[in-house]
């Protein structure tokens, strides 16, 4: 589109009867810029290995015979199988699963929140929580961290007893910062809504890039059932082109979704899929560990840097605050390495790729530092 | 689940802090019951044809070598294949698609309608709109048809100058019924919202089984920029276990949707299937010609037997009223023929299938007359 085109149909989407919250908004999304090295949007860069891709093409095969027909409604199998890797004595009945896990949260929100109701998180996280709130019509309540991003139990706990929200979402690792939040943290939540009866949330998109002995929130699910921990096969498995996220619940609360879900929500090829990539998932984790150790590299090496790294359990790393995090950001590009601007004081986040992409990253970030363009803020 | 177990989760899901117009309901879905013959939820059953198998197959292939991407936010490929197989002059920016026709709604619900907005449409029709309000927090208004389930332009025009909704849907050809509305009513609800200036949705999920010469409301478009047509490669492309819904309207209402779109819900998987198959849409069109040979069986074999079928556009046939409709439904099913009963005042609805299923149903249905069961009502 020219620039006369992008403004007449602004102007022609003014004119439509558009809801009032929606009028002056501008679509959710990373850049899609197509350079060499994507470090952008937390993607796990390496390929799927070739026996996870001939298991999701005979998977695919299998559903030919009958993609005239309705997927299965219940993805019965799939949601054994997310049972099976998940363990912690959790069964299909325990879970959920829709097209990314932005859909499961947003299947949540619908089920538990809405008009009326509200939704705290704790910024900086994931900035779509907002945006679900809003398309859902649920008031967002931002809470706070500490300085260095993490969570304490007791504060915590104050403000979610303060604001009463009636869902509580806890993203753990936490995104944009990569802090990992402990199970006090979600223990000391969870008892904060005892009165109030609130769900409670804790987002582990992330979770199989923790340091080894990091416990899950699975581990709490026992005995409470408004909690609920939600996954993604967009990160550690690789597989962010497949939208599949899902989550571990106490049964009724998949009941829950059941009433809010559109029927047929998973197709029958995005089940089989999942499923073949699923008896392959030893292979498909076998990059998670080479994440892990670029992940700490980046940190190891923006620390050598002094461009001050958060601590990470996620496969990104948070940095800054930078002089300039823009003229870095285009530094970058320039070398034909896009990571990604947060809008959050100077800071940028960087996703951990393969071993080379790492070190181009790293060896360009250095030649940014000796240019004084990468230059932490006073 | 035993009978213990179902009530033990019900009352556990009351115990959860469910929203209240939730409470008491249950999920939407038409059983899912395994026998020879289903002809109850308007599938195509027709396998697809070898070429189209073939090329699905080719396309998921192309994914995997970036499917631990995120896919193409803007399916850009894809709305240009669809914008070709619509013709009428449309092009990419024209189109949008989501997971089934039922999230384009619900999108387009999320954009235009909500919390003290209001939905109407035209009973009896297809069950999910109301479904589809109540889960956006829109204001479900009930129109009304005439007796025989058409609609003509003046009282269609009539209620929506009465009622002022934000959003009409218009389905066409109109399920159950099976009912074509003519364009003459959609430019009459159109002119009707030129002071209140609603969003028009016609909802054309069946035209491609409608009789020889009855025009899409794709040709009302040009110069209607509140128009919206909507389609689905569910029936007559069959392929309902892809789950892919598309809609043309005016270039800015796509834009609309992609403020309420969660980011990449359409998988790199769902977009390569779509593609592939409509690169042989002759090939997958193919069956429609015998399918509305068989609709048309349906229609004078039912007429024959005296169960008063209405008129019908679809690939499906509603008849009656029955004395039993619930008594035909069993002697349906007893001979592994499994049809609709869409709880509307002793009718049931039948989807046409392949030669021999319209057979086995049509014998079926002598049967139960000669044995008294399917009676019309008095």
């Amino acid at each position: 589109m020219t620039a006369n085109d992008a403004e007449g149909r602004l102007e022609r989407l003014a004119a439509l009867p558009l809801r009032e919250n929606l009028r002056g908004a501008t679509p959710y999304g990373a850049p899609q810029i197509d350079v060499p090295i994507q470090l952008n949007v937390n993607e796990n860069t390496h390929p799927l290995p070739d026996s996870v891709r001939d298991a999701i093409l005979r998977g695919v095969e299998g559903t030919l015979d009958t993609l005239n027909r309705y997927p299965d409604r219940e993805f019965t199998t799939l949601r054994a199988s997310l049972a099976r890797y998940l363990g912690h004595g959790l069964d299909a009945d325990h879970l959920w699963a829709a097209n990314g896990s932005n859909e499961v949260l947003q299947q949540l929100l619908q089920a538990f929140a809405g008009p009326g109701r509200t939704l705290m998180s704790f910024p900086p996280t994931y900035s779509m929580y907002p945006l679900l709130a809003s398309g859902t019509d649920t008031r967002y309540i931002a809470g706070t961290r500490e300085p260095d991003f993490t969570l304490t139990p007791d504060a915590a706990a104050a403000q979610v007893r303060a604001e009463a929200p009636d869902v509580v979402i806890v993203c753990s690792p936490n995104n944009p910062t990569g802090t990992s939040t402990g199970l006090d943290v979600v223990e000391a939540v969870y008892a904060a809504t005892e009165q109030t009866r609130s769900m409670v949330i804790v987002d582990e998109a992330y979770v199989e890039f923790a340091h080894t002995g990091t416990p899950s929130a699975l581990r709490l699910l026992p005995g409470r059932e408004r909690l609920v921990v939600s996954r993604t096969m967009s990160k550690a498995f690789g597989m962010a082109g497949t939208r599949l996220g899902y989550l571990a619940a106490a049964p009724e609360v998949t009941d829950a979704l059941r009433l809010v879900r559109l029927p047929y929500h998973l197709s029958a090829v995005t089940q089989a899929v999942a499923l073949g990539a699923l008896t392959h998932a030893d292979a498909l984790l076998a990059t998670v560990e080479d994440i892990k150790a670029q992940r700490d590299r980046i940190v190891a090496g923006l620390d050598r840097l002094g461009l001050t790294p958060t601590p990470s359990d996620a496969n990104f790393v948070l940095f800054g605050p930078l002089r300039d995090a823009t003229a870095v950001w285009h530094g970058l590009l320039d070398a034909g390495v896009i990571i990604r601007d947060i809008g959050l004081h100077g800071r940028l986040r960087v996703s951990a790729g393969t071993e080379a992409e790492t070190t181009a990253f790293l060896d360009r970030m250095r030649e940014l530092v000796d240019a004084g363009v990468a230059v932490p803020a006073r």
